[in-house]
């Protein structure tokens, strides 16, 4: 196994960090790998902001949800899909860019754009020793946080990386059984195949937090996964995307 | 610089491939190394089909455009964002789990899931020495590839990778300035400075063209984009996207 793949099967998520911000040397690279990603058609749609003042870092971390770890970490990224420079272009070419950058189709390009630089980012920094954390919750309030960091139409914040001198080791929550996850040739998979699979899986996962508290929790990963999906999270999504530019048609 | 940085700053997309097979061990570390990247709440929702058929091959190059590296390659996988098995879940227990699921807040959930994966399966695959090239072709004719690989409900086919043992070198285009993608504390960037870092990476994009075409292309990458967007691709996507039970509310 090879140092790159290690540190990928090694990831696990950290919630807890030194007080020790990074360095802009560290932040440099960290953007740097980033942007080496793919991109579709070399349209580089996305931005990221960084965030290094307490006070910022404090309210993102409330309108997270009450994340401390985005508080206290050595620097606080967001990853958000940006399609406001082609808008510009659209100016400085005289074109009328506006159909291409409203289609659901470039508000995909761009989400995805975002999140293969964001992995990118991830594991450059784990590779220097830093420990990450995805921070999906930006989204709880995210005219808020758009509004905080001043972002214009076409730029939306899909979700913050905090990263940091790890203070804590985390732990490595078992994944989904490789058959379920990847078929070959067509989505062959049966439905009492699958269910036979997620199953096994359940106890998979039971054990796991069976091992970590003492034998206090045992969810299974459907329940788990149920009571998430019980109620619809987010609403004013949709209206949000559509309010910033994207996806109008 | 560690490995793990040195191959991310060195990847090039590869559309030329050596007639040589992944072997199902490197296929097991791609889609593992895919699996280790972080998930929304554990949600796990993606899906990857693995494509070995060669007429299956010949027939998704044809419906990503002609792309003739898709069928000659080591292996295709194609990404796709996945809620049916927890679609399943809601029957397994006996939960209601429909809005959710078609909520706009969890179709971007799988897309960026099934991203953040696809960035791990490609560094796995280039630190082994693979070549890799993305395939966001597939959606031009997005309901025949869901319909050939025989994709269900709740699962849209987002992009290919093709992967295989480079026989060309690939070249490595240059990335907008690092102070036009990344910004601090908020998007403070002016238009008019904004304009300037264009203007100038235009030359930089120019210039790379020439070197590479004995002076014969000379695009500018605001030009590129402008004629890319002058109109609006693959419009039939939000109605596909939702008719896979996606993003109705």
């Amino acid at each position: 196994m090879n140092d790159v793949i290690e540190t990928i099967l090694n990831h696990r998520s950290i919630r807890k960090f030194k007080d020790i911000p990074l360095t802009d040397e560290q932040i440099k690279t960290v953007v740097s790998s980033a942007q080496m990603a793919s991109t579709s058609s070399y349209i580089q749609a996305y931005t990221i902001i960084g965030v290094k003042n307490p006070e910022t870092k404090q309210k993102l971390a409330e309108l997270a949800g009450g994340q401390a770890y985005v508080e206290n970490s050595g620097h606080f990224f967001i990853f958000c899909a940006d399609l406001q420079r082609h808008e510009l272009i659209g100016k400085m070419e005289n074109t009328d860019v506006s159909e291409a950058l409203q289609s659901t189709e470039k508000f995909m390009v761009s989400v995805i754009d975002a999140a293969l630089a964001a992995q990118n980012a991830t594991l450059a920094a784990e590779s220097m020793g830093l420990g990450i954390c995805y921070i999906g919750g930006i989204r709880n309030n995210i005219e808020e946080v758009s509004n905080l960091l001043k972002l214009p139409d076409y730029v939306i914040p899909l979700f913050g990386l905090t990263v940091g001198v790890p203070e804590s080791e985390g732990s490595q929550k078992p994944r989904l059984p490789f058959e379920n996850v990847y078929h070959e040739e067509t989505y062959t998979q049966s439905e009492d195949k699958l269910i036979s699979q997620l199953h096994e899986y359940n106890e998979t996962v039971a054990e796991y937090y069976r091992e970590r508290t003492d034998g206090k929790r045992s969810d299974t990963w459907t329940g788990q996964m149920a009571g998430m999906l019980s109620s619809a999270k987010r609403k004013q999504m949709m209206e949000f995307v559509q309010s910033k530019g994207f996806m109008k048609n």
